[in-house]
């Protein structure tokens, strides 16, 4: 049976001995001291691991079913779901007005990142909600504040997002579902929208969709879309259940994963909606859904890596098959571990540095969206507005990477559904598709994010390794395993936005044919400073005499394989960036 | 519904216009002229695309089910079966003496691709069999080989191979299934085989099982390991069957993938056994299989990446979304095509330089095979015997990983099971696992086969790319595009070679710890030469006046592509084999 371990070991690390977040001015951060924060993710991960991971593979395994319009999850789930809104998990960040704990985005971070690695299909129930109420809290009237959030904040109602339509995904200009104007104020809804995520299920009372329509009349193409909410069950003044609204759940998809997310097609027929936030302004409301979104995706994909390759460690330490070549290490034994064999190493090293990279890119993310949030810190914003398609992008590609990684080490045994490893790459997949697939991520940095406000976040953040360079320069400790391939990544980076630059202007698809490298350079980047920053922590706590040494010098070595071995891949993308758009357009479509 | 075209086009241009397999003086070539090769790719073309592609999502959705120790495959299965027999296509490289049609191996692997392509799950079945049948052309006696092969080259009868124990795969010497010699030269077999593809099912009168095993009092681990036939039923003296034998199928797994093929649990419980090849010689006599079996899987790796690109090239065709960044190309619809946008070229590119590029590879290699067997050459078969963990390892993870590139295209449609993009996916995955997983590939060309001979072949193969680049080198239309990168590439390799032959004397780790990325950086250098000599055929053609100019023009645009924006990989992988194995080793099993 798969197990999950919540890695709060290594959290703790990132919040305090790197980011040292009790110590920053982010306002919330103060109290989050060690204590503090070990007591919150020691809890959570005891619930991560004791109640929903047990219910990942009967999720999978069961699914969700469609009986008369009603979603049947799978067994357990809702007991599971019950102990997380009592835990009062799903308001972890929200306000307190609305039943929320306040604490800062980056605890609902890490809490969510062991959620998701015990259970992903389940966790999204949660996680939808938490988006659609941060739409209402962003872009709602009082009225809908006060009548939503609270019992959003507590699941008691959860939340959906109603983007997608059959014929349109990315495009959603060419949206057909229209919102007419009644005379209470308004509006009958009518459409179909599909891929929506928990969009029918029996663990509610209610469920409040979010559901983007064109009011007849307005501009054409996404300029005329609005931003509906659409509950189930209409709301009495008294905030008491009224009617069934005109909406419900024509079918739920058959899926490669993330079986225990009922995925439905819903159908539209003239239900009740009010506009939310400004009339033609729907996709400025759901984009702050959608960045939250996005940055909570790039997490599952971490999330997964972590839990496919915390087993895929065990199997390698349990699992006998052949002998060291270097010489018997269970001379006892009728063969040695997987784990002495280097090449199993290599994978289990691309996992682990991978992993703890990503973990602290993850965070210090978080930390940004809590000094943009928190603090107005319009910095922050930019950077994490350049960030995100990265953290999304990046990280759900090579968390899937990892995945499939960690299922190799199982050989046959990874195949079969039985050993659970099928499921992490199966659940990984999808991160890498919805809110925005992979390349619509690179195509929004490339194409948008670089350069917003004049560019000035890129060149922020070219400061910010540069800075780090500088000011560490002089340590002997850091320059050959760290500084020196961050600075040579970074120079990567830079030459491959000179040529954007150089080459894009004249022509857009030089610098779009390079997008997804770009991506992943930029990816790769970060996470080289992120193993930096850690390489520096380590040794000052190993310095400073820490109580800790095996964890600290662990880490120092995981450092530096990600810096010789997985860095590399920065020349790569940018030889293929350089390479330019004439091979990638060459061919007619008729060619192909 | 997802489609499949036979490339017999391209297949075409591989055997004549590149390798020109008619004017070349292995035996049999002689007659595959141009027509009889068309003639034969038709006909089989037509097969996979009109009666296994349809079968495959049906293989898929209802699996096989085991009912009272018989297994049922899925509705239909048995009468394609019974069509493929007819056509003669099982035997179809096998002697005539025993019913084949003694075509050379190149022809069974063009045909192999596409019926794999077609239908991964249901081609097995015959795959097995061939195996079989291979191993007891080598190594039966003239009774054992009258007596099975002419119902096997037929498929009446299907093949299997049992190696894989529950606690041992790759490190078959720990295997415990033992043979006990019987007075009449039988062998009583006892023990249980897992993960046995074909093991059991409805389709054949009788299944032979090949079977590894003890006999007790013989050498200890591997080299204890004899052969044995074990048929389904017993044959009688008269060809005609007899008692049902005491092997039978316990389990069969659920899987990720290739659901419609039965992966059995195989129980042999004294059952009758025939020594196959000499005693305790088992594992020599398996490798007949597995070598050939390794190509093979190989193959199935070009042919899912090839299915599934074409699906993904129509859906870019066909799906309006978004505009085109440098002006509307559909300027008359709501959207254009997603094939305008550069990022979906890119990804469309990649597949496709591939997928020809591993064509031309794979019937490289086959002619190989054939120069081998049938030549008796053993440079040839020095050379195919280093490259067959080429092959296997670098066609199966970069089939896979094409695989999920064009199930990207699809956005959210090619993640749910309806469009078939989820199939191709699940099934190329177990090509990077079963007939010794990848790293096992990697293991295998770094640990056994550089050194082979005293490195002879990979100094032959170093020898070969020198030569091409040698009496090419004023040809100025190949210069920049194709001879130059192959040159660096090819650089990478015998650098990273020398960097093997340098450290991994004193530290074997050093050579092992980098057998993944050799593997990968080797992969690359074979297509790039397969692209170089592509990219000289054309050149060729259109300098000829080729009847077929958008054929060789794409074709050449496609492997810029390939040379420009693949080959440099093998900077990253050389960068990655010379950090060495400190990285890779620093930590104590405890520490992960």
């Amino acid at each position: 049976m798969p197990s999950y371990t919540p890695p709060t070991r290594d959290m703790q690390f990132v919040l305090h001995d790197v980011l040292r977040i009790s110590q920053t001015d982010t306002p919330g951060y103060a109290e989050l001291d060690p204590e503090f924060t070990s007591a919150v993710l020691d809890e959570a991960g005891r619930l991560a691991s004791e109640v929903l991971a047990p219910l990942n593979t009967v999720g999978d395994t069961e699914g969700c079913r469609l009986e008369n319009g009603v979603v049947r999850t799978p067994e357990g789930f809702r007991e599971a779901f019950e102990q997380v809104k009592a835990g009062g998990w799903p308001g972890i960040d929200l306000p307190e007005e609305f039943g929320g704990q306040n604490m800062p985005y980056i605890m609902g971070t890490a809490v969510g990142e062991m959620f998701s690695g015990a259970n992903q299909a389940f966790t999204m129930y949660q996680g939808l909600t938490h988006g659609a109420a941060s739409a209402i809290l962003a872009h709602g009237t009082d009225a809908q504040k006060a009548t939503y959030l609270p019992r959003m904040t507590a699941c008691d109602w959860t939340g959906t997002m109603n983007l997608t339509e059959p014929h349109c995904g990315t495009d959603l200009g060419l949206m057909r579902t229209k919102a007419e104007p009644r005379d209470d104020g308004s509006y009958a809804i009518t459409g179909q929208k599909i891929f929506i995520s928990s969009g029918e299920h029996d663990m509610a009372e209610n469920i409040i969709h979010l559901v983007l329509a064109k009011i007849p009349g307005g501009p054409e193409g996404i300029k005329g879309v609005s931003l509906f909410i659409v509950p189930k069950f209409l709301v009495n003044e008294d905030g008491s259940l009224g009617a069934r609204n005109g909406v419900s759940c024509g079918k739920i998809e058959e899926k490669m994963g993330i079986h225990g997310n009922a995925t439905c097609v819903m159908n539209y027929d003239g239900a009740t909606g009010y506009l939310l936030g400004e009339m033609h302004k729907g996709m400025r409301a759901m984009f702050t859904m959608m960045n939250e979104a996005r940055i909570g995706v790039g997490m599952q994909g971490l999330a997964q890596a972590e839990i496919a390759y915390q087993n895929a460690l065990a199997y390698a330490r349990d699992r006998l098959q052949g002998r060291a070549v270097t010489g018997a290490e269970n001379p006892d034994g009728p063969a040695d571990p997987l784990i002495v064999h280097p090449d199993i190493r290599r994978s289990l090293m691309d996992q682990k540095s991978f992993i703890e990279g990503a973990r602290a890119f993850l965070l210090c993310g978080s930390q940004m969206i809590d000094q943009s949030h928190r603090g107005k810190d319009a910095q922050a914003e930019g950077m994490v507005s350049l960030l995100t398609p990265v953290i999304k992008g990046f990280l759900t590609d090579e968390g899937f990477d990892m995945t499939i990684l960690a299922q190799q080490i199982y050989g046959g045994h990874g195949y079969i559904e039985e050993w659970g490893m099928s499921q992490y790459a199966r659940d990984a997949r999808i991160a890498m598709i919805y809110e925005g697939a992979n390349g619509v991520q690179a195509l929004d940095l490339v194409g948008r994010k670089l350069a917003q406000d004049g560019g000035k976040h890129v060149m922020a953040f070219f400061e910010t390794v540069k800075t780090f360079l500088k000011e560490n320069e002089d340590n002997e400790a850091l320059r050959a395993d760290f500084l020196d391939p961050l600075k040579a990544a970074s120079k990567d980076l830079q030459q491959a936005g000179m040529f954007f630059m150089q080459n894009g202007m004249k022509n857009p698809n030089a610098a779009l044919a390079g997008s997804y490298d770009f991506m992943h350079l930029f990816g790769h980047v970060c996470l080289g400073l992120m193993w930096a920053h850690m390489g520096k922590a380590c040794h000052e706590a190993l310095g400073n005499g820490t109580t800790d040494r095996a964890f600290h010098e662990a880490k120092l070595a995981t450092g530096r394989y990600y810096m010789a071995r997985r860095l590399p891949a920065t020349k790569m993308h940018l030889a293929r960036i350089e390479s330019g758009a004439d091979t990638v357009m060459a061919l007619t479509a008729d060619q192909f």
